[in-house]
Formats: C-alpha cells, sequence, structure tokens
C-alpha cells in the first residue's frame, strides 16, 4: 500500500501522509457500506445518530484551535478565516441534528375524491443508500463536514475521497466521527491510487447517491458514468458577476466585493470574478478595489493577520498568471497585481475590461484575480453577466428598489444578493449551481433531502369511508 | 315573526326583506348545528365538501352579473368594484377547495430520543365545532364567502348573521349553498330580533368558534362573552398609516394612495387614513390627492361610471361630517370635500396636518376622508403612525432600499406595502389585525386552519424501534 | 411586602421563602415590559436570543442533580422523574433554539392573477407583545420553560406567575436566564398578594398575550378578562379515556396505564383515569392493574426508588378522598387504594365501574385514581369516552388496525395514542386541549408560534410585470 | 418527412397518422425552445399561464368521451378505465394552477448569528430550461399531461416524444393547450425517425431537464448521455411485491389484487406481479385469484364492458407468453390462463410458486400475469420481495398493526399499501422509483417542483441590525 505525502502549500513541507487505498480496500469498502444498507437491523437508529452527532459538534467545538491551524496548514487559508470555517463546520453538524429532530415526513392529502377515499397517507424518511464522496481542497474540514455528516445523519454509510493535497482535515473529521461513537464502517476514507480506480468507484453498482465538489469537467463526466439507481450531487463553480449600479454605496461595496473576490485567493467557487459597473463609476469601482487589494497581508496562512494565503499548489500559481498574461496581452489594464508574490502566491489582482472573450472573462480563475467591466447600462451588465452556461451566486450593489428587482429577476442564478457579495454563504441556506454550475441543491438541509428517500405508507381502512 | 326591510342606501329604495328570527329559531339553529357536530356519522366527507364547493363556484360565476348588481344595490359600492367582489368570492371558494386537496396534516417527528422511540405520529384535521359568524355590511358577498366557505370546506356547521344592512347577499350565497348541494342545517342564516338575543348566541356553550368583522369595540366585548371552549377570529380596523418618502414616484403613488382612500366610499379596515410624508414633499402630495379626488365620480352604485358610492346610512354620513367638521373647528384644512353631497354621499376629502389628538387622526374614518401631515423626517412618521394601539395593513412610498426596509421593520402592523396602498389585499393571504384591531389571522386558507383542530395519532409499535 | 413560605408536599418542611409582589411591583413590571415591546431599540436581536438560550440550556444541564432536587422537594414529584423533567427542561430551550433557526417566515404567492400582479412578498416574524404566564405547581420548571422559553425566544418581554406552591423552581430559571445574559426587564416573577391582583394584571391593556396552566374554570373566567388586544393560550385537562379492546395485549397494556395514571400521583393533565374495556376483559384490565399498584413504592419524593409523592397540599388528599368514598358510596367497587396514606400520600386507587355521573367519572381528579368501566362494544366506550365536554388526549389498545383507525377517528381529542397511555408527551409535539380542555397550541414550536405575528412585506415593482 | 401510421392493437384497424419529424424539425424544435429560454422577455408570466391551463382542464372535461374513445383505441386499455384516465389528466391540470396558487418559495432564516446578520432573504421559483419527455403508451393522455402540463405550468419550453404506438392521444392534449392559448412554440411534438436522432435530442445541450417514462434500460442509458447541466426524471418499473399475511381479510384482498394485477392487461409500472403468502393460506389466495380472473372480461377495449383490453403490440403478447411457458417449463403451476386469446390479447394468468431465479420472479412482465409464492413466515416474504435492485410500491394486506408496520419499514419501496394493491395512485401523491426503479420524484406537485429552480434573494441592510 503507497502513501500520499501531504505538504504545506504555503512552504511546502511536509505535514503528514496518508496512505492510499489499493482495488481491494476500495471493494472492501464498499462491500462493508452496501452490506450495511441492504441490512435494515444495522441501521443506526436516528436516536443514536443525533447522539453520535451531539458528541461530534462538541468534540470539533473542544479542538477548534488545533483543528483550524492543521487545516490552515494543509489548505492555506488563512488562520482567521480557518477558525471560521471550524466553527461553521461544528455548526453544521448541529444543523444536521435539527433537521434529524424537526424534519420527518409530510402527510399526504387523502380522501379528496373516490379514488383516494378510506385512506390516511404519510411518509418517513429512509437513507437512499451508500454515499460515495468527492470533495475539494478549498474549506478542508467544512467541505467533509458538508458532504459525510448529512450521509450520517440520515443513515447513509459513506465513502469520502478528500482532495489529495487535503486529507488530514478529512481524516480528522472521520476520527472525531468514529471517537463520537459512529462504527468505522459507517464512513470510511479512501485515497484510491488512480483515476480510473476513483472513476471505478464513482461507478459501481453499489453507489446510491454520489456526492462532488470540484470541476464541472469532471463532474459532469463522473455523472455520465454513475450506474443505474445511482443519484448525484455536484457543485461546480460559478463565474460570479457582480452588477454596480450607479447609485450604489461604494464605501459599503468596496471592501465587501474585495473581501468576495480574494477571499481564500480567490480559490472559492462563488468567488467575486466579473464586476460589471455603470460606466459613471467603473474607474472609480476599479480603483477603490486596488486601494482595497494594497492593504490585503499576502503571506502564510498560519499568521494570524494574514489575509489572503497561497494558491493550492505552484501548478495553480502558474495557471492563473497564464490566465492574467493572456489578458494583458489582448489589451486589458492590469490595475495591480498581475504576478506572482513567490512559487505558491498571486498578487491580488484588479482587471480592467477584458474581453468578452478572454479566459478571465468566461473560465472559473479560482485565484485572486477580479475583472472590471463598464458598461454602458443595467441591461448590458445583466446581458454580459449571463452570457455563460454558468449559474450560481450573482450580486447587485444598488440603493434603488427597482433596480435590486431586476437585477434579482433577469440575473441567472440560483441567488442574488443585494448589496453584498457573491461569495456570501451560511450553511443552511441552499446552495446550488444551476445550468452547467451544478446538479442537486447543497447546503446541510438540502442535502439531507437529497440523501433521503420518503417512503409513504397509504393506509386503507373501510372506517375511513 | 317579524321581518327586516332592506333598502339601498343610495335612494333608499326598498329591495327585499329577510325575516327576523326569533329565539326559537336560534336555538333551533344553534341545535341543529350542534347535533351534527356531535355526531360524526352526519359530517359530511371531504370529498363531497369539495363537490359541494365546486358547484358553489360555478354557479356564483354564472350568476356573477345579477349578483354584483344586486350587491351594489344593498350594499352601495360602485358596480364595477362589485363585480371584482363577485369574482374574488368565487376564486376564495376555490381557494378553499385547493387547501382541502394539499393541506391534510403534518408529521410528528418521533423516534428523536428515547422517550420518543417506537413511534410513528402524524395529524389529520377535525373540523372544531359549529362556527357562529357575524359579518359586516361593507362586502356584503365576499365577507360572507370568508366566513362561511371556510367552515363549509372545513366541515363546521355555521350560522350566519350579516349585516342588518345587507343581508340580502348573504341570503343569496347561502341558497347558492344548498343549491350546490349543501343541507340547509349545515348553514344558517339567522337575523335575532334584539342585540341580547345575538349576544345570547354568540356566548352559547354550544358554539365552537366565534367569527366576527366589525367594530372593535363589539368586537372584544363579545370575545369576553364566548362561553368556555369557544375560540374566535375578530377583524377590526386599523387607522391605516402610510409614510412618503421625499424619494417616492409620486406619479405612481398618488392614484394609488386615492384608490386606497376612497375606494368604496373608505369603508374598508385598511382604507388609507393617515398619510405621513416627509415635509418638503407634503404639500405636493395633499395637492395631488386633491387632483385624484377631483376625477371622481360620486353617486349611484350602480351606475358603471360611478367611483364612490354613499355610506351606508344616513348616520354614517352625518358622522363623518362632524369629525371633518372637528378637525376643521380645531385649525385643520379641508383641502377638498370636506361636506356631503346628499343625505347618502359625502365629497371626497383631504385633510391638510389635523392635530394629532383629533378624531379623524386617532379613530377608524371608515369614509372618504385621508388626512395628510407632513413630518420631519421618517422617524417622526414612523413613530407617529405607531401612536395607536391599532395595527393592521401599513405602507410606504419610496424608491430606496433602505427606507423600504426600514419602515417595514419599525411600523406597528401585521403588513407593510412597498409602493402601493394599505388597501391591497389578495384573499389567499394572511389579513389580520394585531393589537386591538384583531384576533387570529384571516385570509381564506389561514381561518381555514383556525377553523380545524389537527388530531394526532401516536402510532406505538415495538417494530419500530 | 410579604413573603410566601414554600413548604415540601411530602413532610411540610420549609424549603425556602418569595417575597411577594405589591401593586406597584407589579406595575412596575408591565410598565418595563410594556415599555420594551414598545420600543424597538430596545429589542434583543435574535442572534443575541440564540446565545442567551445556548447558554441557558448548558446552565440547566450543568446544574442537572440539584434542579432536580429541588424540583422534587418542593413539587413533590419523585426524584427519577424530575431528573427527566430537569432534561426535558433543557431540550426544550434547545428546540426553542432550533425553531429560531429553521423557521423565519413564509413567501406568500403573488402574481397569479391581474390583482396581484408584479408583486412579491414573504413574511418575518415579530414578537406578540407582552406575555403574562401563570404557570401551575406540576411540573415546577418545565412548565416554566414551556411558557418563558418561548417568550424570550421570540423576543417578547414576560411576566411569570409560578404556583403559589412551587415559586423556587421558577426563580431558580429566571436566575439561569439572567446568569445567561438575559437582562432582568425581560423576564420578571411576580407573586401577586391576592387574587385581585392576579386578575388585575392578566386583564391589564399592555398584556399582548396570556398563558395560563392551570383549571378550567379559572382560565376560561381569566380570558373573559382579557383586555381588548390580548390573545391567550389556555391549558386544562381532559379527564382523559382509554379504550382497550378485547384483542389488546394486556402485557404491554397493564404497565403503561399504571404509569399513565398514577405517574406524580396523576398530578397531569392528561393522566389515565377512564378506562373504557370490553366487557370480556375489564376485570382482567381492572385485577392487572390492582397488581401494578401494588408494586408501587408511595412516600418521599427524594428518594430514588419512590414511584408515586405526595399530592401538592393536604387539602387535595382530602379532595380526592371525598371524590373516592362518593364512589364507593354509590356503589363502586374499589379495587386497591382507596384511602390515604398519610396527610400528603393517598393510595394508588382503582375503582371498577363507578356509576357515569360520578365525580371520579365526569371530573378530573388529579390524583392516582383509576376508574375502569366494562362496555359492551367499542362504540359504546367512544360513546362514553365522548360524553364530557372536553377533548385532550385519549389512547386505545389493540392489534387490530381498523379498530386503532376507528378510535383515532371517532375520539374526541386532539391526540390519540396507539397502544400506549394518555400522558405520553413530547416536548416539540402539539398539545393542545379542544373543546373546554384548552385554547391554542401547546408545545414549544407551537407556542412560539403563537407568540410571534407574521409580518408581511408585499413589495410591488413594476419590474415585476 | 415520413409519417408513423397509427394501429388499434386490439385489431390493427388504422386509426391515424402522425408525421415523423426530421433532423431540421428537432433542431428547429430545440433552438425555438432554447430560444424562449434564454430570454426572459419571453416568459409567458404565471397569471397567463394559470388562465391556459384553466382553460385547457376545461376543454379535455368537454371532450372528455372523445378523448377517452381515442385513448382506448389508441392505447387498448379499456373504455371503462379511459374516462377514468381522462378524468384525471383534467383533475392534474387543476393541481398545476393550484400548486401555482399556493407554492411560490420560502423564507431562509437569516440573523441568527452574526454572519447572517442584517439580511433578509428569500426564494422565488424559476423555470430549469426546456424539457424534453419521453413517454409511454400505456396511458397515452394522462402520461403526457404529467410531463407536459407541469412544465408549462412552471414555464419550461416544452419537446415531448409520445410512444410511437400512442401519438394521437398527445397531439390531441398538445392541440387543446394552443387552443387554451399556448403559443405553439411552447410545446412541441416530435416523433425523430431514429433512435440515435432522439438520442441526440435528449443528449443536446440546450435540454434543462428529460423526463422519461419507460424501461430501466433505456431510462438510465439516456441519463448517461445527457448533457452537463441536463437532469433528469426518470420513471420504470417495481416488479412489485405484494405481502399477504395469514391474518388478511382475504374477501377484501383477493378482488383488490386481481384488479391491481390485471388493470390495463398488467401494462403498469406498479402492477402486482409478485405476492407472497404465508404458507397456511397460499393455495386459497392463489385459487381466490382464479376465480377472479374468470370472471374477467377480455377483449374490444372500446366495450363499455371490458375489464382486459390487448397488448399494446403483438411482439409483447408474445414476449408474456414466452415467460410463462418458460416459469411453466421450470416446473411452476400455471393455474388459470397461460395463453394468447388471439394475436394481440393475453389471458389473465395466474402462476403458482415460480422459482425465485425464473424471468417472471425477477424481470418487470408488463402483462396480465401474476406469480403467487407460499412463504414460511413474514420475514421470508419480506427478504424475498426485496431480493431484486428495484424499489417502487409495495404492499401488505394484513389486520394486524404491527405486521403492518414491519412491512412499512422493511419492504424495499417508496411506497407502500395496507390492504391495498400496489397500483394504488393519486396524481397528487409521490410516485416516485428508487434504486434502479426510477429517478426524481413524480406526481404533479413534485414534477412542478423538479422542473423549477428556487432562486433566492439575500438582501443585506444595515437597517437590519
Amino acid at each position: 500500500m503507497g502513501e500520499i505525502v501531504v505538504t504545506a502549500p504555503y512552504d511546502g513541507a511536509e505535514i503528514g501522509t496518508v496512505p492510499t487505498t489499493d482495488q481491494a480496500g476500495i471493494e472492501a469498502a464498499l462491500d462493508a457500506a452496501y452490506g450495511i444498507y441492504r441490512n435494515r437491523a444495522s441501521w443506526i437508529p436516528k436516536a443514536r445518530r443525533i447522539t453520535i452527532l451531539r458528541r461530534t459538534a462538541e468534540l470539533i467545538r473542544e479542538r477548534r484551535q488545533a483543528l483550524a491551524v492543521a487545516a490552515a496548514r494543509e489548505g492555506g487559508k488563512p488562520l482567521r478565516d480557518s477558525l471560521v470555517e471550524i466553527d461553521r463546520a461544528a455548526d453544521g453538524v448541529d444543523t444536521c441534528i435539527e433537521q434529524l429532530r424537526n424534519e420527518a415526513g409530510s402527510v399526504i392529502p387523502m380522501r379528496v375524491n373516490p379514488a383516494s377515499s378510506g385512506r390516511i397517507a404519510f411518509t418517513q424518511y429512509e437513507p437512499i443508500g451508500v454515499v460515495v464522496a468527492v470533495s475539494a481542497f478549498n474549506h478542508p474540514f467544512n467541505l467533509i463536514v458538508h458532504q459525510v455528516a448529512p450521509a450520517i445523519a440520515t443513515g447513509c454509510p459513506v465513502i469520502v475521497k478528500p482532495a489529495a493535497t487535503t486529507p488530514l482535515s478529512c481524516r480528522a473529521f472521520l476520527d472525531i466521527l468514529y471517537e463520537a461513537g459512529l462504527p468505522e464502517s459507517y464512513a470510511r476514507m479512501v485515497m484510491p491510487e488512480t483515476h480510473e480506480q476513483a472513476t471505478a468507484m464513482v461507478a459501481d453498482p453499489r453507489v446510491g447517491f454520489f456526492s462532488f465538489i470540484g470541476s464541472s469537467r469532471v463532474g459532469w463526466m463522473l455523472r455520465s458514468k454513475l450506474a443505474p439507481g445511482a443519484r448525484c450531487a455536484l457543485e461546480h463553480g460559478g463565474v460570479a458577476p457582480v452588477i454596480v449600479a450607479s447609485d450604489a454605496d461604494l464605501d459599503s461595496a468596496l471592501p465587501r466585493l474585495a473581501k468576495g473576490g480574494f477571499y481564500h485567493a480567490g480559490q472559492v467557487c462563488v468567488s467575486v470574478q466579473r464586476i460589471f459597473c455603470e460606466r459613471s463609476i467603473a474607474q472609480s469601482v476599479a480603483e477603490g478595489l486596488v486601494q482595497q487589494a494594497r492593504i490585503m497581508t499576502v503571506g502564510d496562512p498560519t499568521e494570524s493577520d494574514t489575509d489572503i494565503g497561497p494558491l493550492i499548489t505552484h501548478a495553480e500559481c502558474d495557471r492563473i498568471d497564464s490566465w492574467v498574461e493572456e489578458a494583458r496581452a489582448s489589451g486589458a489594464s492590469i490595475l495591480s497585481g498581475g504576478g506572482k508574490l513567490s512559487s505558491s502566491c498571486y498578487k491580488p489582482t484588479i482587471i480592467y475590461d477584458p474581453e468578452p472573450g478572454a479566459t478571465v472573462s468566461t473560465q472559473e480563475v479560482f485565484g485572486p484575480v477580479i475583472c472590471v467591466y463598464p458598461v454602458d447600462n443595467l441591461d448590458e451588465g445583466i446581458e454580459r453577466a449571463n452570457s455563460l452556461p454558468v449559474s450560481f451566486q450573482a450580486s447587485v450593489f444598488t440603493r434603488d428598489l427597482d433596480t435590486a428587482m431586476r437585477c434579482y429577476r433577469h440575473l441567472d442564478g440560483t441567488a442574488v444578493m443585494v448589496n453584498d457579495h457573491t461569495a456570501f454563504r451560511v450553511d443552511w441556506m441552499p446552495f446550488a449551481g444551476a445550468r452547467t454550475s451544478g446538479h442537486g441543491v447543497g447546503g446541510i438541509p438540502y442535502t439531507m433531502h437529497e440523501m433521503q428517500t420518503e417512503k409513504m405508507m397509504v393506509w386503507r381502512s373501510d372506517v375511513l369511508n
């Protein structure tokens, strides 16, 4: 059995290893999980699941600082934000408990016509089957919680493959689950040795639900490989657009836009990327963002005052640089940033008016790069925002009721923020890509819903006539 | 047995009679209704109730014109608006059907801790008991529908006392119900001979639910007389306040405000009465409303171009005049109107800046009178709007997001309209007075909810461990 | 200012004192509470309320043992059950938090017809006003939690009057709230010196919501005194009926029935009181209950093996004895018990076939007394169960699907348990008396719902056409 | 352009033709639909959609008899049942309207912690994109309604491919929609000339939602071809199992089982196929079903007294015969039927105890064939019922509460009927295959939910702090 050496993206230091999982290991994990699912006698009762999750949340809170430092080291997100990530994770486990305690099925109307006479019908929830989760690096602890905790909560055995760059936080979460009382066979981490093995695992007929966070290209490809009967949730990116109307309160907007674009070096699927400004204010917005970028500290994520840490790999840092250079070459103004600070860190970058067809205008940058585009009017801004096949979170800055409503109605997106950046998220809200940006609805209550079958009982009785 | 002679408020012409109900008749109605309620074998199955209501809606639509003319004649609301009233009534019956077909109870979570282990729990709806409804004159057909149709839908036998001035529309609705298949014992109209008899009927221990639309004074007094076990819904008025911010679009606001204040001669419980305007625009608003009042046609409600009909009685017309005169005497400017056109019709009236303590500033006018108050700022407007013990519908006109939100948050009210008048209502929305403005939540789905008990079954079984 | 000396019901020992509240104190409490309610600037934000409640739940859990002993001493409920009471109380506070985090309003459909075009509408919750809670002795800690915690959660300032016999647990809960960060002005305990003062407090126009747990007679009387605008919730008793079909599994049923009848010496509003058995098994049931009664330990509530403690007062013990003697005198068989063990403890008592009109057959005993009635068939059992004007929790024991369904459908009640006793309750389920048994719906989520106004915003915009 | 000649399955008579759709036609349909979807200005407002659907339901009801005869002729379902189908279709359109009028989004909790402070959030619905629906023959009118009406209701342009055998009913429904006011570009019927064209259409990137009713093999294969961004709903079969306990009321059960197995010659995806009976009653059940089969009239579907019509094609009739012969050859008893009545009609067939591995025990028969298996006990019955990878509707016949609950809990299925057959369905209930039996949740309200995106607005305002 091999192993993966995990290094800190900031400085390349080795920080741990995890074993890889060979074919037999994957098979064993699938077999055990499927065995549990097919044998109701081995299901964990809901009350016991709640007990386990309560203890899980407690343990996370107890180890907050250590988990945050480890996550920051492994994933590169600044410590301040990593602490928030751990707090959110604990809160997410609470949300799982709340859902179990508060949502238990529904009553289906009967006796409303002759066909339905003499009946009462209601539903209860059942686990949908074995969950296979493939996760991403950018929130190494909380994404795992988002994919694994709902599975445990709903009673689905789960197999999770973290990003190869950030397996340690995943490992830590599973260990906490075990410590909290979860039998290990209910949640297993695997690190397949090859892409083929990973794909085969996802495509296995024993899989009931496939949860994926990552690139659109890989996600939809894996969807096409699923066995009959497998459902999926995919979470990709949105190349997030923002409209800034000429009446916007820029004092409030600028720090929010900078936060939304540079948070975790832009490595967020709803990161602010494309800002369409009414022409009269476009340059002010761009210059204001330059000021914002200037005051941000880029560097070691474990330092408490760091605003922006490294990219997850040197290759990513290089890719971003090449995209920025492409924009520059085709005539865009690079108002700030536009270069590597080190092999792992990229300067927070503001690009003014790149070509609509430029890579930075059409592909998810996943780096600390914000593009500002002047537009003649709101309609042009909306049209250009909607010109890509994605649809995720969008936002508008304005003081005007009708402008806010127009943008809400006309922007492609599953969420439109008013006077806030596109990366706003709380873990209980629906979080879903539409069009090519994703499949299903994320957010803990919604994920739990997707991981369950609503099983109806229809009770016929002559007494009910 | 006596009879009530019904006259047209506009011209005093006799348009019909209804018999009064003596004590024996009231007793018989209560007895029959209670007998049905206490004998489940006599309950009408839900599917049959739906069939009856479907036919009811059809019959209303078939007789739309005749019902509207009769309602206009009897109640004085202009024909154009009476046609809308009849359409809304039919639609309201549809809403009853939809609720029956779509809402059937809920599942209560069990098995989340040891105390709830081994159980499944769900609810179904049952009728709450005999409904006694006391109604008002201002929507003589649709208010009856709001009070009686939910009772029929939920399976509650109902006894209804319409306003003494408008019993014919009530009679017409009950006759349609019977024609649609409802046994007469399920819905009875009564016209008690005395207030004492009416009060005794309301206070009878056989009453399960008391539905009242009318004055606050009478409503709360009757609540205090209810027998143990009787529930109630009360709908009174709100002396409705409006905030107009200096940035409001007055072209849009003025006709809406005039409509909201003069619709049915202001005889609506959410009629626009108190408009608080930022000082810079207060006179423009008042003058704009004068223009609006000027173009309104006051007169015969059965004419198709009449905007404003008569008050329901000559006494009401006199009362309104006295209130306006009181305001004038204490220094308010009467910018338009301010006098009777006839013994039944009152001129649409705009009063500028009456005293805060004036009757028109503190009591529900229930007539075609709008008061405009200049205020120094929004906070003053909100504070003055909130200075009465009422709370119903309010509104704000502004272009600004924060202003809209501030008014929504800070105005007393159960509904705050943004850029619309306070009398906005659709029959499926919640419509409720808070504080002294009412009890319970009106609106057809909500009334149906209140007229039902949610009866839970908790099924314990060792199989569920 | 006077004081109330609190004594242990079991042995009369003094265990504490609380000051009485004079008229000025009541006035000050009402004034402070109303002042908070009328000044939105003084409202505690929802996030802060959650923080306070989280800490409250923690503190309850930390002090579990001490709180349970104190409650057992003060109220006489055996320690084992008092520990459960404290656990439930902490869990109830959790439920408040969950509701705040998960329920935030609703969207009202618009744009479905011309009248609703161009609009979006949604609601948010607001506190309903000042809550005055009058509580009962039988769950001295958890009832206070049921009445006070929802008020705090929803943002309503609350004034609570505990039972005169059990103020110490109430005091302890309020002190925990303060320690958790609640400003004292938000929750005040009062002990009026006279009934007149208490009634006047309830009837005060500053009261927005009156919450009452206690006798039906007092509850409905107080409802009639409420000021205009005040809402109420009343929780009385149900003289709870049980049907035992001849096919029932008696091995399972008998201990449940005994538990349901003798738990806390029957001082529970849904205590098993009237058991209607098909004739063939009626004597077996009665004798089985005698066996159950025999093995129960009656005595000191602070002992860990006590099953049944004292009645709350000597007068209550005497009253129960007189009711049993009345039944005996009119020919009923007292199969076990039927006498006082001491001035405070009553023997668990099984009465066979008392007269239908006997006090024990028609009034809530609120003592350790179970009546068993043979009936010829299920329909007779149902009819006799339904013969009183009450309606709360009922139950049926049977193996048969149709029998269970028939009893569910035909028994008066807001809950029908299948193969469980009538006193089953978890704190998140609806718990409501219908008919004269109560008003409104208890259970923490439901109480929170009643303590809030759903405030609608209707946003009209031409953009929405 | 070619054409498809539609023949009556019963007698082969030509009953109509429909043109095939060439590649250009498919392309044009996709292009028009996608153009509408991408241009919000061309969306039909909800109020207008309601108006169109109301008229649609009216027209269906007006033409009930003609539509039923045509459907019976084309699809072979007996007239009596076809009339029910048309009635259900009209009712289904009503359900669409009800959903539009009653479900409009949800409020998302905010301000529960610092991260969510200062915000209000709510959702509204948007159409998910272009719907491509591929339908089945067995309910030629109502399945189309199930797939097309929700699309129209939610505002999704739709392209529908009916079964090649039953396009006329689809054509009739679309024509009614047009007559009711729907622009033709919103709903198009296509009949691709080749499977490749059909597959390419399904796989087109312009497709937002793919709705499929048909075989599991084809459904999941098409799922794997979907373009990135396309969602799907699949409805396959369940080889439906039934448990009959020894205490079941056979007088009630037998006609229901026969109805559930022979309705529409078993051509229903939830048709009763596998009946597991406790051994003591297995032969009685089998013989009782033989009696039931005997009294059923097989033949011309347009005759009013026909119980069972033809199979959809001669090839299907032959396939069924070969499966029955395979069972016979391996030792099963064919207690009744077991042969063709004509080239299109198959005798209602009861097979006793076929091998667990026989085709009739493992594959969906989709013909008038019921298998009865004796089992030693309920657990064996449940285990064998669960032995296939399908999960759809199941049922149990028993008088016993615990048996009913055990079967509900332990049977694979999304619905378990108690004392009813597996083919019970009303069109507003959830109707979903789990495991390989389907994807998504059918039933009109659920389909509408899946065809919509819930679009959130998060409104941040300092006023909300």
